[in-house]
């Protein structure tokens, strides 16, 4: 039997105490495939739930020392933050000679392209299985499973705050506010839900996603980023009269004018296989020559689903593997041209609230009519003359930049008495 | 950059010529992945689509021949069948030293474990990813990304043509007949299609997921097999009004009585994500103590799918990762104890054929009542005195034993006059 894998867990909270349980209750499973144990060597946490069993590994009260210990194979940082004592910690891991495992998205978008050079100088592993999609091994899918593809399009949903809210609004027909609250008070949302509703949890997630399936570096700026605030219960129903629902996606596409990266709101058509992905449930869809589409889906958040999948790391430095992290070997990366979301080509959902009264829609049609932009439909259910109604355009598809101009013009229609609603419409 | 890793494919069929194709058209991105090329060697068929360009690999009349050459690091055997000359290419290419990468569900379910023996014994890898679910990396998923788990229960549509006879069906309310010659016609179908619809297809794959995910031999003697051929438009119909769809699912279970390993047409809860599977998808749902449950689906079969996964045990293989072909090393491979079908317990749906007559109810009920099984629901939609009519029986839970001596018994009822169908309800 092989020397065990000696491992240093730096941060405690929900992920980390997953780790610790994880390591300790299917350790002799880990043996058996494994062929050596996955040994919990070190600990290392401000605070730490006191019904966590810590008494075998050594602790320490600083995580860099632990970072440092000789005695330590791979250092699992899950401390959290693009920064600070995260990275510093990831940093002197790897100077030290370690592999590093972390289930921290800011980091990997942020600091992944540094932290993997270091690592290859070091001879080591970077790893990050659970910084994307929780329990869904889609690191792994997309690096190996479908090496062979050329994928076109990855896309998801990678927030299971925001499906859980929008799942709710759909099945309630309550608005956001209310849902978001709820979702507070049962734990599915933090106190400050911004980094959640706000998409930027997503675009972490999608940077990192779009590295290993283009080969290019993480680059988080140059990610569109729309958040789910501005849904509200009556677009859920009309795009459910209209055949589709809406899912906060993030989408990598390699389209003729470059890489497309962006996070926002979409209108998915009812039958397509993510619009049945409820609730906290997170999904990664994969498009490439070969395979077609496959379809990836599970917890995307928790402490089991996501000490899984940083255990699926160690379990692949157990047995020697060495996978580039971001799906090339770093000397093959290549910055593929960044398509700007000015060019970005679709169809259009559009709400305005309107004043009821004669004339308003020739004034939308002129508008459209003087961009060129084409109208699927128009609908303006019931009536309540002089007071405010929903109206309700479907477009053809049309450039993101016209799209601009014309909310503009609407924004500025006298009867239009709230800043229009726009969600885009994917082709799934 | 390394040494190229020279590849030998036997078989030159569907999948063969997927395999030449995907290794021409990404050799660039093959190469910048695994940082050394994938070079297309040599080659042996009977018989090969003429427009394959065939100009650069060696052509060997012999697969043996092919096999033994010392200038081919791996063999890919795409010829079919568990025994012939698919197993003797298979043993010897190990035999000489090479990698074996297969896409032969009958050679891995029947020979799997003497072949992995041979390999480890010579220090070469045996991959079989696209035996299983074509384009899905579900045997890299099982083996590697949830290896944190102790798995309970692996489930999915593993036959895309009993898929897409059964959603045909559905959707168009014929009856099996008549959609398996139109899915024949369509090339969806086997001239003689028994290996599909009778379930045996799916059950070699299934006796492969049970190896990987339960770390035991494959045993495909074990697996109860049924086909989807009893299955008429009346039995989709009425599931579908008690809230079900029927799909054949392959199951693997860990129950307190053993393991269970089972082929059958299952009645599914119309909002479990396996029933929204459509058409020739296969989807695979593993169940784990730490992720709960992760779904994978994509294309199961084809051409572009099954080329995917062969190459990506090609790639694993370019990056030197030696992974355990069943999830553990051979030595660790247990037989679990097996879970006899007698003792399988689940709720039923049964039709019966009856002449609409009085007292066939009361009949029917104490040959319930007399074995102890409950019923949930009974159902005689319609009336047709003196002629035929279905009646549909759902139970609460029953052994598969006890259900035996009932349908049994409602065979020698004279007022029905066709065999009962039963089809069992799978709590998702």
């Amino acid at each position: 039997m092989s020397q065990g894998l000696r491992i240093g867990v730096a941060g405690l909270g929900t992920v980390g105490g997953g780790v610790v349980r994880l390591l300790a209750s299917q350790a002799d499973i880990l043996e058996q495939r494994c062929g050596r144990r996955l040994e919990l060597a070190a600990v290392s946490a401000l605070e730490h739930d006191p019904e966590l069993d810590l008494s075998a590994p050594r602790w320490f009260d600083d995580a860099l020392a632990l970072a440092a210990d000789p005695e330590i194979d791979v250092v699992v940082e899950l401390i959290g933050g693009a920064d600070g004592i995260a990275k510093t910690v990831a940093e002197a891991a790897i100077a030290n000679g370690k592999s590093l495992v972390t289930a921290n998205k800011a980091l990997i978008a942020h600091h992944g392209l540094e932290l993997a050079r270091a690592a290859e100088a070091a001879g080591v592993e970077l790893c990050f299985e659970a910084a994307v999609a929780g329990g869904i091994p889609i690191i792994k899918a997309l690096r190996e499973g479908l090496a062979g593809n050329r994928l076109s399009r990855v896309y998801g949903i990678l927030n299971g705050t925001c499906n859980y809210i929008l799942t709710e609004m759909q099945e309630s027909g309550r608005n956001f506010a209310g849902v978001l609250q709820e979702a507070q008070a049962l734990g599915y949302a933090e106190a400050d839900p911004s980094f959640d509703v706000d998409g930027v949890d997503a675009a972490h997630k999608l940077a990192i996603l779009t590295s290993v399936a283009f080969g290019c570096p993480a680059d988080l700026g140059a990610v569109h980023v729309e958040g789910i605030r501005e849904i509200s219960a009556i677009d859920i129903a009309y795009a459910a009269e209209f055949g589709y629902r809406i899912k906060l996606l993030a989408i990598a596409a390699k389209t003729e004018r470059g890489i497309e990266q962006r996070v926002h709101p979409c209108l998915v058509a009812k039958n397509a296989p993510i619009a049945h992905v409820d609730g906290v449930f997170n999904a990664v869809v994969a498009e490439g020559d070969f395979i077609d589409q496959a379809i990836f889906e599970g917890h995307g958040a928790g402490r089991g689903p996501t000490a899984s999948a940083v255990v699926s790391d160690l379990v692949d430095i157990a047995r020697d593997n060495r996978l580039p992290a971001f799906g090339v070997p770093l000397e093959n990366l290549v910055a593929h041209p960044l398509a700007t979301m000015a060019d970005h080509v679709c169809e259009y959902y559009v709400r305005l609230m309107v004043l009821d009264q004669p004339g308003v829609m020739a004034d939308i049609a002129a508008i459209l009519r003087d961009e060129s932009v084409s109208i699927e439909s128009v609908v303006q259910r019931g009536r309540a003359p002089g007071d405010v109604v929903p109206l309700i355009i479907i477009t053809h598809d049309a450039r993101e930049a016209v799209m601009g101009r014309v909310l503009g013009k609407f924004g500025q229609l006298e009867v239009v008495i709230e800043p229009p609603c726009l969600i885009r419409i994917e082709t799934l």
